[in-house]
């Protein structure tokens, strides 16, 4: 291939008449693979479901061959999913591609993608394969896939750092061997925008037959770059990002949909791109991958921090109060942050809590409403006021308590300076009951110590947090624990007043997720 | 002023011979105006001489006309830093420039930084203002600043939203009135990466005088592109970024100093820049920024999250085994990120303490060593392994109870699903003895209530987090509690195996501070 210094004309057509942007969002695999954010199929079904309602063009919903619970959640979200596109990950290796094909078979759209290392570095030391191997798995990874859907999205992963004429050769034999999509990863993080920009342009300019698939880019944030070498991806003419909410995933995690939906919004002038995203139910899908991951969003991230949208300053607040747009470039109810001013208490009726719920985006069945409902009147009567944060915990509490083999019934401790930590607990154990009493170094250590003499199991405590979700001293909080068994980990979460109260109940909500997961994975070797 | 296709001769000898970027940080100033993030004096003098050891430049300490707080910290900071710069702001007003004078008086190197909004939105709506009274506001202040200082920062808010020829002229004047260095700020975030190093170049090659000034910038993380604007800005032929530890600041934040220092380091074929940043102290400074303001950085944060550096799915586990290289750009030792392997526990002497304490970077006096060595040997009594975070939490405990007012001497507690929450207390405040006992929705509240019926205040609680701060079920918590009272806020942490007993304990903490606060601050009026 020459190097051609004039745009090959796809680029420049595809500028020109294309300025539509494809969301393929992958909180769902790459993002539920960091460390802390395993999901149950139940959460990701929650997740695609949002998803596909902010109009996501492509949810990949995991990597069928990785573990059974990876492929029942694909194979369920491919069962539900509509509208968006369903795709499942696959190395180049013919098992891999058959069993991705088998989960998604339900889907109404489906997409399998399919990846292979093409750098130095990873055809060395993580395959053991020379150019020629690694090219021919191309052939035969994306051949394959395409006896199973049209929709066939091929990655060379680690393409950032592969040499320019190899990665024109194997993208140009996945798109002959039916490829639709070309996706470049910046695995590691590495590039820099305008050098990443290049890359595409050459890619565009150099592959003659680039114009028969969409160009797609796979970025991580590893240098604080994501989201600024997708866009000027883009602007060299790529039309997919792949993204998470949150920006959650590997390391540093990937790129921010958030981001890069608000910057071509609030940057049309410059960037006169569009994604189908409902921009307002971003705020909706930040929070629920946070409560379902445990992984808090910090104040000042972009967009979907607390802070993103408040000015301390005296400057800065005159400034706004005087005219908005000297200190705000985006409205908050264009990301869905709005203030309601329906605020439930103790006199707040069913009806009035059915539709703050739809309010919130929650639609329970009858059965579940009652039930939240009766959990809405014990807090009210606790605390003068029910902020939504409130209602938003105690729904979601009820959803992720799915599976209840083990309940609390009862809860007894003294704690503080003067005495040893001592807990009292009745638990019920698959309809039994039974008591149990410990001593610890403090009146959750103590409580704990209960609950595991009672439920044996060899879990570690990997993450303990406890965020008050309103302001005030009647604040409930939310606790979060995270345990690990085995190489599994599971979150379980709970909100109450006693900080104590809601700490068990997590407790027991991690452990109950854990005998669901034991019962149901059996990892599948990853190395091959 | 013509518009010049050539390069102004400044901007090509600047890139040839100048690849020297001057780090300012702004965590003192811009990331303590954030919500929630506003430090006491002796933390902010800890701050500045952590950024001092890791060689920032300039250290912008505050805002000294802000408050009497601000004036005090600024000149405190000013007697300690010999190193680093020592900066103050100051807008265009004559009692603003005269103030933050008087405060860098003691300092060994002093810049004052004076600034006034140039965009139409900043002189309409901001300060009613047309361009020529902006203009001669510049001539004042900037000719003022110099009076008492060769060192001087003019920035133009809102440049980046600016009308070009109305900038150049600013710029052009500030310099002819002394400013030694010209800040360009995108102070909404609003930029994209080349629009702003196209505007750098432009006022390279337009401002016929800007080869006797540094050019910087300063930009916010609004659309998630901070640290790109920075560094293209840099190639483009800017000098100086300000920055803040973790990216804190004004709603979304600031650029993050450690995603542009590390930009740097790992990129340094493409960006051939250098800052004189010890790239093995950013985790230090990250963690006591956190620490001090209790704004907890998120997992997937860029460098400093905890899992910027942790890899989770097998086949990247699987490649960083075969070569590290495979999925890191970064060594985790370069930016301080040391498992050591000395673990402490009971049977450690005083001398490994010190020992480690020095590893941690801790150099305490001989009281302060003795208190902290006792309570270190109380914790090793409860707790098996005291790992570094431990150890870092009971120091920064020890630190934190500057004014100790009000004491806990006991603290006695009953709580769970059986009866309501009840707590009884007994306080030591001004040396006198007082005891109180109250019920409440949950032992924390119910505390609270016993120390609010024997401290009156009414303060109302903004955050209250917990976190535990190693793994494991007998982990010490660390609770982060932050109390606001008229417009002034004041955070309190304190760590114990006893998430009730530490809630209390980081609540006495923040009261004492405010009482402190109390004594010491008068606002000024800001809006002028």
């Amino acid at each position: 291939m020459s190097n051609q210094t004039q745009a090959h004309p796809a680029a420049s057509i595809r500028e020109a008449i294309d300025d539509n942007v494809v969301i393929f969002d992958t909180t769902l695999r790459d993002g539920e693979q960091s460390p802390g954010c395993s999901m149950t199929t139940p959460e990701k079904i929650r997740v695609a479901e949002t998803l596909e309602a902010m109009r996501v063009d492509v949810i990949e919903a995991g990597f069928p061959i990785a573990s059974e619970g990876d492929f029942e959640a694909v194979n369920e979200i491919s069962k539900r999913i509509k509208e968006s596109v369903v795709c499942g990950l696959a190395r180049a290796a013919a098992g891999d591609i058959d069993r991705a094909a088998e989960a998604l078979k339900p889907a109404a759209r489906r997409r399998i993608h399919t990846f292979i290392g093409t750098s130095p570095l990873h055809r060395e030391f993580q395959l053991q394969l020379d150019k020629e191997q690694v090219h021919q798995r191309i052939i035969d990874s994306v051949s394959r896939a395409r006896r199973y859907t049209d929709d066939v999205e091929w990655s060379g992963m680690d393409a950032s750092r592969t040499e320019h004429d190899y990665l024109f050769r194997c993208v140009e034999t996945a798109i002959n061997c039916g490829a639709t999509t070309i996706n470049i990863p910046d695995t590691v993080g590495y590039a820099y925008p305008e050098e990443f920009a290049d890359l595409i342009r050459a890619i565009l300019n150099n592959v003659p037959n680039i114009d028969k698939a969409v160009l797609s880019v796979h970025c991580h944030n590893d240098l604080g770059l994501a989201t600024a070498n997708s866009i000027l991806a883009v602007k060299a003419g790529a039309r997919q990002i792949e993204c998470t909410i949150n920006g959650i995933g590997e390391r540093a995690g990937n790129t921010a949909l958030e981001e890069v939906v608000m910057a071509f919004k609030t940057r049309g002038d410059l960037l006169p791109f569009k994604s189908r995203i409902v921009s307002q139910d971003i705020m909706k899908a930040s929070r629920l991958v946070s409560a379902i991951t445990g992984f808090k969003v910090q104040p000042n991230k972009a967009i979907v921090g607390a802070n993103a949208f408040s000015h301390e300053s005296g400057i800065h607040q005159d400034g706004v109060l005087k005219n908005a747009a000297t200190y705000e470039i985006m409205k908050p109810e264009d990301v869905g942050l709005i203030k309601t001013s329906l605020v439930m208490g103790k006199h707040s009726g069913r009806h009035a809590f059915k539709k703050k719920l739809e309010e919130l985006g929650y639609v329970l069945g009858d059965n579940a409403l009652n039930e939240a409902f009766i959990r809405f009147k014990a807090l009210a009567d606790k605390k003068k006021e029910v902020f939504d944060e409130d209602i938003v915990a105690l729904v979601d509490d009820e959803i992720a308590g799915e599976s209840q083999r083990i309940r609390i019934k009862d809860l007894d401790i003294v704690c503080g300076t003067k005495r040893r930590p001592h807990a009292e607990i009745v638990l019920e154990v698959d309809g039994q009951d039974h008591v149990a009493s410990a001593d610890g170094d403090g009146p959750v250590d103590s409580a704990f110590r209960c609950v595991q003499s009672i439920v044996a199991h060899k879990a570690e405590l990997e993450v303990f947090t406890i965020n008050a979700i309103t302001e005030g001293i009647d604040a409930q909080a939310t606790v979060t624990v995270r345990l690990a068994e085995g190489g599994k980990s599971v979150v379980g979460q709970a909100a109450d007043t006693d900080i104590v109260v809601a700490s068990i109940k997590a407790y027991v909500a991690a452990l109950n997720k854990l005998l669901v997961k034991r019962e149901r994975t059996a990892p599948a070797a990853l190395s091959a």
